[in-house]
């Protein structure tokens, strides 16, 4: 699967990945894939919800994914950092 | 599975939690399942994952749900608030 097709989630409002998300199926996508670390899991969560209920609702959640990835803090030391990986396909 | 083997993840520290899991475990039980809602579902990622990588290195994730549950609102307004449920197995 193409890099493109990742929806990385930040600290934006939900609707702006939930427009992402929307977006990128609408555009031809088969698999969208929405990523998101620490306390964005929570929105990764939502966005792929908002999209499949009020926007999608012939995509499905076909694979989540967790995991911790090791990230360098302020002070160069290393910190733990959990993630999600939701698949959502036609 | 019976729902003792369910823990809800609030607003507390992580720990209490990962502690949660691991007495869980080491109670006996063979499948313990995370649950949380809304901004709590990061801190249930988190849990899971210091729990298996830290505690239980025989413990697996089996399987991740992730959905949407009507709640009432303080106005008695129906609000959408997405959950998700992590099995973990030993």
């Amino acid at each position: 699967m193409p890099e493109d097709n990742v929806i990385y989630i930040g600290n934006k409002p939900v609707m702006n990945y939930v427009l992402a998300v929307v977006t990128q199926f609408n555009s031809g996508s088969n698999e969208v894939v929405i990523k998101a670390r620490g306390r964005s899991i929570s929105r990764a969560v939502d966005a792929s919800e908002v999209s499949k209920n009020k926007f999608l609702p012939d995509i499905k959640v076909t694979d989540i994914k967790i995991g911790t990835e090791v990230m360098k803090g302020e002070r160069g030391d290393n910190i733990n950092v959990s993630f999600i990986e939701i698949s959502m396909s036609k």
